[in-house]
């Protein structure tokens, strides 16, 4: 085994990221060492790339960033027993304290010590990483985080036989589209500006696609819905006019699962837009852990999610500069790296 | 329009029942005239024409049966807001009293002061039958009522991603596949000694059939799912050791949902088959008022259920005793009855 | 029986109102008349009173406002059949439409079609005042309105054995503090600027009173919690400030139930405050019909609550103007009016 | 620190016990040595004792029983850290796996590769036990362990104003009664053949305590209840009449928990019993990890909860066989063993 290798570093604090060659990683006794097979980038990588204002405050530099991946496990430490060399795996690289109220309780989700691989300490964007025991040995792949946070999202609340929308279909939209509808969804409402990603929102079979730069998103649903409204809106976009939508076209009663970021205020009229519709807003974080995991391990075993349409691009990893560009058009949707040369 | 219909009528405290002439039913204020236009026939029907111990406790003939029907509005009370002559209806034939707690709790499906339509009172095996104001406008089937049974057992508890068994695959029990498989279980094991229902199990696309009478189905669920035991089972049989069966199969932690009536006492050791396990045993009563009817209104509405293969026969109602022979023997399994002339 | 009767009546679309001599309302044969005993003065008939944005939008004068009340059964419709004459009796005045979806699963209280009396309908201030057959037949008495909305925001989610804060110490978080204590909340902090208020909370044995003008409530909370946050929030201001606190002081994956209403925008972080932290924030409407009634009786009836700390003044009709004034200043906190006589 | 101790030791496949010198116990890199300050009995170490079926299926000799105590922390293993010396502690001795799927998604109280201490492995009726590192550092009582199955029971549904029969009030039906009215139940009957346990059922305060072998308990609920039944029954007597007396009194859409084992089987009829009821049926196993701990540590500090009537003996080691005989005459309810001397 070699003693460096390839990786995609963040080597300051300002926008922008270079491939170096850099130390192969040390492991602890519980930790495993796992050659990358195939990372995917999301929305959080382009953050970091571009040094927004939340990876100002949250990023120290230096870092290799990267937290959805998948690969194949090289070698581990002497207390690792869920995995063994060779096998195939992927990873929940939100790393819980076991310790806290939330940890102790089943919600280890938000757990309040969180540390994200790939965020506050160096990720899978390179040819190998370090992760800790998976504990839980199945087959992943490289897209199972944002995946879980679609399944999350979904399952968040009650929704067969539900109407649901989706504000915003960047991909965690795109698999919601997926989840939603297979698990019983009554109709599924795809709203995206972008042109590219309504076209994928299609091929994933939303029953409907609304373009609300060009359409009345909210008479289109009333008339659709018989002028109830939606009994679920799950908001994907972390856009102001996006989460004006989800308030306007929710049914009394209805559920608000709230996932996309956005680091403007949003401003609400409480006692219509919640109060006196009786409404439940989530805020949704990562996925359960490892409730959410189980739920998406047995859909995609059961056959029951097409995801292919999401997967736009696959890469080598000295292409990252070049997918970025790609992805802040919205042409890209969910782009696989292949960091050990693509496949 | 006529003073007289032809009806199945339960004419004293005996088995069988008669094809008779009798008057067409009055109505009232709230009520609504329906001419039956295909009506099925259910277990319960079976228990009133064979005479048995429950139907000994519970029917006061001269009787009318049947509570599963559609039909077309004729005449309506003058008090009646929801429909209008010609409008194609379906009814939730358990008439809540509104008054009890359970009814002003949303819980009107296990009312105290329920009456049936088909067993308190004259039914829908006629050429006519009289309904309170349905409340709902939409176009139902006659087989909303056993669909909503399957419906409202699926849903009681979570089931996406859940694997699921059903016990017991009459049509309650095989509508329960299409409706768990739509609301994304991750897999559908059909158990039923009865090869007729079990090839039909196998059209509405369990993911296994299974002998009891040849097949040791507890060691194959416990293989099939990793020894863990299935994550739900739903009691449609009401058979000693379909019941039996649910409780070794489920996983800890499980749901048992029971709807199959049995008239025997069954005999549990309480200690190993639920407290240890930690399950819960739901009691499965009718249709959620009117929850139930929004959700399966839906399902239909947005084509996630074919129900075709449970529909074995179509008969008209001097038909009505060989159907009866027909059901005994397994050999049909959903049987249309159409009071006004095959179609 | 006399034919008029005096009556608080807000004439003209304007700030004010008058007592005058009304005619006694007729009613209709599901409706019953009630000889007002005990009116208690709500912040919505501030609002009307003072003639607010909310007040222009909704009210149409003339109109006879009051909605929280107590009285005896004078006379009755020919389909009412659950009071006779003489009986005590308080109602629900949310009149729910009773066929939309909401109203048929269970979920009444944010009826579509909802009308309220005492604000789309006369309501209460005055001698007489015709309302629907209450089917609840308890004895009520005229705070039954507000605690219902106590008891319908505590028992919104978990609270027993959880930390609980209350933000705003009107009659309804006052009436909060005891709901809350009667069902195992582990402590519960009052947060309330004025000092009359603040007093009362003591009195009704919240374990911490905190002034927010002068105490670093956040500080304060997390020193207690152990840095964690509180479980729940009941937001019952509707004050910008308020709500700010509310979600500062939330714990990861707690809940925070608002029923305070606010008629200005209110600007928040989306991602830092609702989806890091995973929480839930529910609209809360009304009183769940009926569930909320059987619960709050019940918990009347086994002594489980103790309100008298919140009624601080008891009036008679004329003095309704000067009790609107103590209302403004925070001296008076829930005010019983007596149409028919102080007692 | 000494090499041996006195234990009372199960030294072979028979009934009774014996007190005798034997080794302190070794322990691991994450274990914890406790010097044992009080233990109390539990209804297992009955059974263990008297050698029933249950005892000899399941207990291998040599034993050192004895699952509910607290203690001072005299050593550690290299690993731990949440104690250090001198830390007053309690423990959950069921020891779940951490891997399996109930572990993974917050039900490891349901663990299937749990272990018990003082049943599986050597526990605290000695003077020293090795638990393993206890993750939350509170400072616990002897009596968690049997307070948690109440405080679990009670809280495994809704409870608040809510009407609750506890069958059987051995000291988890007494604790539950404690709990029960700490959490806002409505009523609270206590229902208990023997006299001894009736009267500390009054002193801990429930509403209605009742004799089964002298009072026809059905017909007293009914009328207490206005015909409707109990909504909750814990049953906690695991005796074949208690648990026929809890299907016969809890109301329609009610809620029975299963704690009480039995080793006999019970015969049910499950239409009228359960389905046309509509009820749910839990089993009950062991505390929630760790939110039945968070739960009922918070009701504790809180001061929610008097149980001291419960505790009726306390005793040095010497006596565990007259304290046995005290426990099966119901004369005896919870006896604190302190096997470092009496305090």
């Amino acid at each position: 085994m070699p003693n460096t290798m390839l990786a995609v570093v963040k080597p300051e604090a300002a926008p922008g990221a270079d491939v170096r060659e850099v130390k192969i990683p040390c492991f602890g006794r519980t930790d495993v060492l796992v050659k990358v097979k195939v990372a995917s980038i999301c929305g959080t990588d382009l953050h970091i790339y571009e040094w927004d204002r939340w990876a100002q405050s949250r990023i120290h530099p230096p870092l290799i960033p990267g937290h959805e991946f998948c690969g194949e496990v090289v070698a581990y430490g002497d207390e690792v027993t869920s995995v063994k060399e060779g096998d195939f795996v992927s990873a929940e690289m939100h790393v819980a304290c076991g310790k806290c109220l939330q940890c102790r309780t089943g919600e280890a989700h938000i757990c309040q010590n969180v540390k994200i691989i790939g965020v506050d300490a160096d990720g899978a964007f390179a040819e190998y990483v370090v992760i800790p025991d998976p504990g839980i040995p199945l087959e992943y792949a490289s897209i199972l985080d944002p995946l879980g946070n679609a399944v999350h999202t979904v399952l968040a609340g009650e929704i067969a036989a539900k109407t649901v929308a989706i504000t915003g279909c960047g991909p965690i939209g795109l698999f919601a589209i997926a989840v939603a509808r297979a698990v019983g969804a009554a109709q599924v409402y795809a709203i995206e500006v972008n042109e590219h990603r309504r076209n994928i929102a299609k091929q994933m079979k939303a029953d409907f696609t609304l373009d609300p730069s060009k359409q009345d998103v909210n008479a289109l649903i009333m008339e659709q819905t018989g002028g109830l409204g939606v009994d679920v809106v799950l908001e994907m976009a972390g856009h102001p006019s996006a989460i004006r939508t989800a308030f306007d076209i929710v049914r009394r009663g209805g559920r608000i699962s709230l996932l996309g970021l956005t680091s403007k205020p949003i401003s609400l009229n409480f006692s219509e837009d919640i109060i006196f519709k009786g409404i439940t807003v989530q805020g949704i974080n990562g996925r359960r852990m490892y409730q959410t995991w189980y739920q998406m391990t047995a859909l995609l075993k059961a056959g029951k999610l097409d995801l292919h349409p999401v997967i736009t691009d696959r890469i080598a990893m000295k292409d990252f500069s070049k997918a970025m560009e790609r992805l802040k058009t919205g042409v890209a949707s969910k782009i696989l790296v292949y960091p050990n040369g693509t496949k």
